[in-house]
């Protein structure tokens, strides 16, 4: 099933075989040529047809193709309204910044300033970070264990995978990993922890600019870090004067639940960065939201060519009308439910295999302690024409996110594939 | 001049100060609402036309919403084909990959592997340098005096302009910035200099993993390199074992005339970093080139969200048709004529301002020795109708670089208005 | 009571204020001036005699100006031999060698090389932080909390104390602080806090070449790692291919009753650094001790022009004597029991005002919770002619660390001085 | 010819073999185990007289056992005058403090304060670098090619010794190295090099807080700054209020004729770098000398357990003497002369073979272009009784350097001994 607008031969996987770099990745788990797209649904160019739950590691929130947003970016191209144009004043941006404080901010009580960082997610981060050391005069970051917050040389510093970390071919520096909640099993307090380095002028800590938190550890393996633990530590941030930085790029726009993945819990971040979702339909934007009195930056202190992706604005600002419905937040819960049922009936069928259900809202795991059982999974459930992907520095977590928009029934579909696969993989552990 | 799809109220520049951060700097210098665009010329919301020497940064080389590109771009996604797709393989990637090995790789004899290291040229640069580092197992890379590379901090501790490093708000490690072409006059060697630091086992220098070189420096000055000292250098790379990674993020692309800036120096990097342009129709895209004996990547050990925005590869692969007309190229060399003549003009209009005409192709500047005579002038062309902006880490420099597709009256009317705003800025320094 | 040798006016306090630094330190706490002393006593210039609980910080275990090694010291100058030689070979060296190698190792069973890193403590840590490295190819080096190894960057950096590393002026990089026994409370176990940061691949933490131990933390307020933990330690070590270095530059020597404080714990360190009463009379001197497999060093790689001070190596050979003596080390318990009897007393007499009695050996302390306590009893001791100084991070820590060959009557006249300060402070408290 | 001390059994080199690391290196160059020594002269074991034109590597400026200290130092230690006092205050400290004002500050009107950082010239420089951090709040400090400031890992960042720096195991940080004096060859002026990297806010190289400086490098090969280009150094550091420090720790106390190397060239440094052959008699001292409005140290912010070396208190004020008599500094120049007579004879008569003859007062050179020639030579002196060491990262020159007190035939002959070496290995080559 190609695109029409394509005339060249049919592409084969031999190609990106031959003509791509050795760190491709995804395409080894999901090995065949995808051509087309919709909501949750994707199509190789055989036809095949397969049911996404893993929406572009959180980038399709809204699904493929949104239709809505589709329209607007269309007419927008067909108009020819601007589509670079670096850190300029354009209409689709004001339209942007004037949608996402109407919409977001300003319901919540939120008062951010938003920076347009560039259009990724490390962007947003490398942001963050500068801006966090500028403002306090220090520099090291207290990051998390199990933390994933970008590639680049200043995010991969406060990310704790070994792998990428050594990726990098040179010392990281200027942080620190401390454990996320729970990391110490159940009974240690993690956050007295913490306290004790920053209270002891002997610790050898040195008193950090900023730490840096994922609510829910996507990549690192669904690790939900509880409401009180996070008020706990934004109560240590104020008592210290050290800022708080939420990355929600992945969990942020609604992965589980509501807009800001923190705004249960009753904090307020110094600096929030957002990406993946953000741009509606799958396109590369970022925004840094920071508390008005952080924002001493000089002008074009921090820049980027892509920073004023305007396809991008036009989606998003689109995609946010989702949130002026009440609804949308319920509807995310009530199939993060679905989700949940799944992943307790599972592990209620195989209670010999050690494994956790973990998450919240629509970012969903299954942790299994042992083996590749969790990879495995994910192979079965290609075989069924269902696209999902593990978690976890040693891939132990089969994750599960698809599209907040799903359609109940494929949803339902795909999380029947999901209990057959894990009954193919499972059933012979016992 | 709005654009209809955005039904919101008319966006004014007071919503950027209020909402936006103090980052925020281009929109400073040209101080109106964009709306739309076309090839070389823009429209504010007021309906004002401007002539655009800027180009997004180099961005912008088939100019604004090129009408090819934006057909296919449609089409595609009209139909649903795949917008965002990790690295996954799909049809629109296997087309971009397949175009750019048959028109661009294959007629010059290059053998690279193409790896997709995330949207912007900073992502590129950091997989550059990480890269490098894997292969030779050094850390050190030498960069040169007054580059840019980006703001991520691998690409930031390459990057030498003083200011956008404080920004860093931690101190750059692992590399060493080395002089320049002419960096200390047309006498002095800066060839043997670096050697010198090389041979001698107490210069302090370790040896390096790579050297990272601009041909000619956009944001640095509009600083060219010699081809017979980017031979030079390249050989000083092979007998020392250094790898030359050249970043063509804003001088590739036909901005200097052929694809590569590098091509009539008769040198083969052993990775090349692309993006800006090669999006084609300003989309977030990069590339990163490597010899195949260098794709010694694990699989995802540098990765990213948006390395598979599909929209950038159907218009890459668009905008790669032009390089398979030999005329493209001639027509590049001949607007550059174009405007190298009136900045001549300039020159020898005001003997006594000091100022040197600099630049390749259709990247053309200015460089005045004191005061802010560029930005005088940039702003002259503003009240003109003129998109031009400085460059150089003082702004010394008044840079002219069109899309390559402008139209030649097109461009003659900007350079007429360039050389009117010169006359009004430099008449009254005599 | 002047040196008959100095000819010169008497010397005033305020001749030191005038031309020495504001960094000196130790004057402003025991403001006379000092210029004889024998054994566990000194003198000022006025003749005033003060008992010595300080003992050169630890380099004093033998005394001041100890007859016997006085008299092969005074001889060896007398003779002309050598005092000054590098790293050359010389008799006074051989001599040290034969009889460190006689005395010290043989009777233990430890095979070890001896390095002569230059005459101090940092130099020896900096030596083998550098061998650690050397031999793992490794950079990061795990520390613990409320370390002192030393003031040169490469020690410092594996220090705990923030006012110290602030002097740096630059950060310190490659080093991790991990939680000393007991760091969490008694209840927490750090070793198992540390094995997950080690097996955990999304720690955060990479793999270290070395962990360096203090096995009572002087300097970080008497903290003792009890005998299990060190080896649950050395087995993590083992475990994990990580290096385990003892910094027993302090406690090393007997001070702690065995010759190395480690001994009784059954663990056998890969490097082990010695100095301070290494040099027996109190002259400079240290020495690095190698497992022979870690004995990679090329000749030169780490040096110093004061690696031959043969007047050390006299005199540390001398006092090597003390340990052919098997009485010494009941000697020194005994000496231990008194000093430890006194704190208890302390304590029990001062039930209301919190502290802990801490120690071993010859290194006892009492820890205070509250104010500067500790530095008021300090204070009082020098009014009663006692010379005591305060540890900790905070200084909230009274240590005892007299001379081993203190004699019994002045150990308890000492004592009795510091009962009555006690009583003065504490009396107050109540 | 043992020391009678020693009872111990004669010392054979096979013993340092065995129980010594790899790491030793002169014992190499000088096979053989001294016992005693006087002045310019030593003696082995075995009864044979070496001269010594290598004076502990400039640590024995006033000879071996100086009698005129010698007698001061044993009458000393025979009256229990303290030994070791850390940094308290005492008689003897008092009295080097007074002299070194009365005999060398203030004849020169040179107001600076004193530190005692430690007792090795390492410890002097990590001292002024952390000073010279923390007084500016700035990071880099700029070094030179070829600079040698000692082993840990502060002083061996601004070390350029490539061997040296990779001992290090990690990567050195904050510092920058420059050209020395001539570093590009007579013509290249590399103080105009080194203002353009200050000048130009687009070089890549931040404001370093220091420069650090030999002014005639030592172990680097004997390079000799030039006084017009220290003084237009220290004008360049004054311009941009960057301090300088110069590390004499080598150089100084006479090595180049006045007491401080850089007397003449009539520069005021801002921190000064005193060891070596401060100690008078070999033994370990520095001092780094501050001025006063540089002196905002904390109480104890650089500490150390061998500041307070009382030994070395009363040995340095001796040797001071030497520079109350004014005839002193002649008498360096005079044997410098004769130095450089022979060393000028030794090119002359073998003009075919490439040399230089280099150095200042008692510190001179001849650099040899190819192979080894150095090295052998100085292994032909070794035969002959004359102990004379490489200096140069390739040990390409063979230096002169004995005791500023040699008798006048006692130096002739040496370097008699030497012109025969040359002969021998010279010969060979034409």
């Amino acid at each position: 099933m190609s695109v029409n607008v394509l005339d060249k031969p049919s592409i084969k996987l031999e190609l990106f075989e031959k003509l791509e770099s050795e760190v491709r990745s995804y395409c080894r788990s999901f090995p065949t040529v995808f051509s087309k797209a919709k909501n949750a649904k994707m199509w190789d160019l055989d036809g095949k047809e397969y049911i996404d739950f893993f929406a572009g590691a959180g980038s399709l929130n809204y699904g493929h193709n949104n239709e809505r947003i589709k329209q607007k970016l269309v007419n927008y191209i067909m108009e020819d309204g601007i589509t670079h144009s670096l850190d300029m004043a354009t209409e689709a941006k004001g339209h942007l910044l004037n949608t996402f404080h109407e919409v977001i901010l300003k319901p919540r009580k939120m008062d951010y300033k938003v920076m347009f960082p560039g259009p990724t997610g490390t962007n947003s981060v490398e942001s963050a970070l500068k801006l966090a050391r500028k403002v306090t005069g220090r520099e090291t970051v207290l990051s998390f264990t199990n933390a994933f917050h970008g590639m680049t040389l200043g995010s991969l510093a406060v990310t704790g995978n070994k792998f990428k970390r050594q990726g990098a071919g040179v010392p990281l520096h200027h942080t620190v990993s401390m454990p996320f909640c729970r990391y110490h099993g159940d009974e240690a307090d993690t956050i007295a922890y913490i306290e004790k380095y920053l209270e002891d002028s002997g610790s050898g800590l040195s008193l950090p600019a900023a730490m840096i938190l994922e609510t829910v550890q996507g990549e690192g393996g669904v690790n939900v870090a509880s409401f009180s633990w996070m008020k706990k530590l934004s109560e240590l941030c104020k008592k210290y004067g050290i800022l708080l930085i939420v990355d929600d790029v992945q969990v942020g726009c609604g992965r589980t639940g509501p807009f800001f993945s923190f705004e249960e819990a009753g904090i307020e971040p110094d600096i929030i960065c957002l990406s993946k979702s953000i741009g509606g339909y799958g396109l590369p934007l970022a925004l840094t939201l920071l508390k008005p009195e952080l924002d001493i930056w000089e002008p074009g202190e921090h820049n980027g060519t892509f920073r004023g992706n305007n396809l991008g604005f036009i989606a998003a600002a689109e995609a946010l009308s989702y949130w002026e419905e009440a609804s949308f937040q319920k509807e995310i819960e009530k199939r993060g439910s679905l989700i949940e049922e799944t992943m307790n009936g599972i592990q209620q069928k195989y209670p010999n295999v050690a494994m956790e259900v973990r998450g919240k809202g629509m970012m969903m795991g299954i942790a299994f302690e042992e083996g590749d059982l969790a990879g495995e999974i994910c192979k079965a459930c290609f075989d069924r024409g269902l696209i999902m992907e593990t978690a976890g520095t040693d891939s132990e977590v089969a994750k599960v996110m698809p599209a907040l928009t799903i359609e109940i029934d494929v949803l339902k579909e795909g999380l029947a594939r999901l209990a057959d696969a894990a009954d193919q993989v499972l059933g012979n552990q016992s």
